[in-house]
């Protein structure tokens, strides 16, 4: 028996569970050049819901009736491929479904090591990645600079974070809870953090934050928080623009100052960027998180639910600040 | 007898021959390292306007009472400094004096070739330097990629559509009449040019002109212009900024469409400059501008206005649209 999660219909708003449809399959078999997998954790993250809806975006949309699909950690349980052997664990963008076969392509072996197993989806996985070389390769922080990141309690905002810190820089957060500040501070050693929610003047929050100006922006909201940090800016300020949370719910577009004169009167550069954009970099990138979690300076936060069938319940949780940091399912 | 034209008041809106002042002095004498200029042309510059304003800008204000600066060539009329030879001619930002002495710090010895003299304070100048160094530096542009330029028909735009063109693509100019949609296509072999002002659904004329949507869009207006351009923008998009002339006269912020989602979407980069950020490339980008200059392929267009009391009245027709190009008195 073999339990498959299908998008039954496309959410409207906030999602509901009635979007999802478990079915069962048989399990199938694994032909020459291919292997079995058995779904072991599940990488629940914001982004699904874009890929829910029926309209162009970075990544095609999820088809209706058929399976879902996110970052997942499998284990081997047979194989017709030279490449893996049954024990193996691998991390690839796999089905919502207990049992797949597939062909290898695209899936990376990674370590059974339990201590570090669900990072894979995590701090060295995709969102590790997107902080690490969104920060380094549009960010190039120096050692004295000043770094601000917004949504800074998010999974890929408090990695950015802690590696501004390693590299260097003087790291503030933005925030939307006193607690979140309290966790930035202490957990992900920010030296500084604001609540942007119950901060009336957000402009002088972060100047008052920022003495130095701000080099460098890694932004995940866009919207009216980010128009008070390019307040702030510092001459050749650098932005790497990772998300735009704030506006994405809205149904039309949103209003706000343009940005272009104080870009060109700071010499300042945005640049808009999904993971991807830097695969040729995922070896060293990963070899050098690996390395800081290794030596215990990395922290990262993680919720997880147990069972398959919780997955749509976990999907569900991120729109309800369910979790801390990167959602989970342990199957 | 020296002439000097001084900012008698700072202009209020519009600027107004009451502005400035002429003021006699005596014709200064070089001391030892110094050189005597006498002021041959005098080049007149829209981003004067800003200096006149008591304001923090990329440039510090001009001071009240004090001579105003511009590009300027001078000839060498006596030397006490042997870098420097009488009947020379030189390049720098200089006072709007008939004669002032130098020590020779940040001018430029510039050919004695009547024909293309004037070309240094145009396109082989801070014009065709921003130009080339925009497009190439920030826009990356290759052969078969389509190039949008805003405010094309001006000394920069002008330029950065024919740069774009010699390396390749397919160019496409904004412009605000008829006149300069037909100069764009005829003197400066634009592949296509649009007159925002007369053309109803702009986002669709682009479209229109952009069969395989936007890779550069060369930007010296901002705002609504831009808007449109933003939403044909093809992924990896790259958007040198060089300037945001539609919102600089306004009194507070405009507002305009959050532009981060498009920005996100796109993996798409903006950047904000001027064209001392690359300072270090001004000798090999003046080689190649006159490379091109010397094969005849590189059009530009220029308005002469004569007489040194003219200066004032060549500024104010910036802002009355007389002229047409580059903006230059000969002395």
């Amino acid at each position: 028996m073999n339990k498959v999660i299908l998008l039954d219909k496309r959410p409207v708003g906030k999602p509901q569970i009635s979007d999802f449809k478990i079915n069962i399959e048989d399990v199938p078999v694994a032909d020459d050049g291919e292997i079995l997998l058995q779904t072991r954790y599940v990488s629940i993250d914001p982004y699904l819901r874009g890929r829910m809806n029926d309209a162009e975006s970075y990544v095609p949309p999820f088809e209706l009736k058929k399976p879902l699909q996110s970052g997942i950690i499998a284990e081997v349980i047979d194989s017709n491929n030279t490449r893996f052997k049954i024990g193996d664990f691998v991390l690839g963008n796999l089905d919502w479904k207990e049992y797949q076969v597939s062909d290898g392509k695209g899936l990376r072996s990674i370590p059974n090591e339990p201590a570090y197993l669900t990072a894979y989806l995590g701090i060295l996985g995709m969102t590790g990645l997107t902080a690490y070389l969104g920060l380094t390769q549009i960010g190039f922080p120096k050692p004295g600079e000043t770094l601000v990141v917004s949504g800074a309690a998010g999974a890929v905002g408090s990695i950015a974070g802690q590696v501004g810190k390693f590299l260097g820089c003087r790291v503030v957060g933005l925030t939307g809870s006193d607690e979140k500040v309290q966790l930035l501070k202490s957990k992900f050693h920010f030296d500084e953090a604001i609540n942007y929610k119950t901060t009336v003047d957000l402009n002088r929050a972060i100047k008052a934050a920022c003495p130095d100006g701000v080099d460098i922006y890694f932004d995940n909201v866009g919207g009216k928080i980010s128009d008070a940090v390019l307040n702030n800016i510092n001459k050749y300020a650098r932005i790497p623009l990772c998300g735009a949370i704030s506006l994405y719910n809205e149904s039309g577009p949103v209003l706000g100052p343009y940005i272009q004169p104080i870009l060109v009167k700071k010499s300042a550069l945005i640049r808009g960027f999904i993971v991807s954009d830097f695969a040729d970099q995922f070896p060293a990138a990963t070899k050098q998180l690996t390395a800081w979690l290794m030596e215990g300076n990395l922290s990262y936060h993680e919720t997880i639910y147990e069972g398959f069938d919780h997955i749509p319940q976990a999907f569900l949780g991120l729109f309800d600040g369910s979790n801390e940091g990167k959602m989970i399912v342990k199957i």
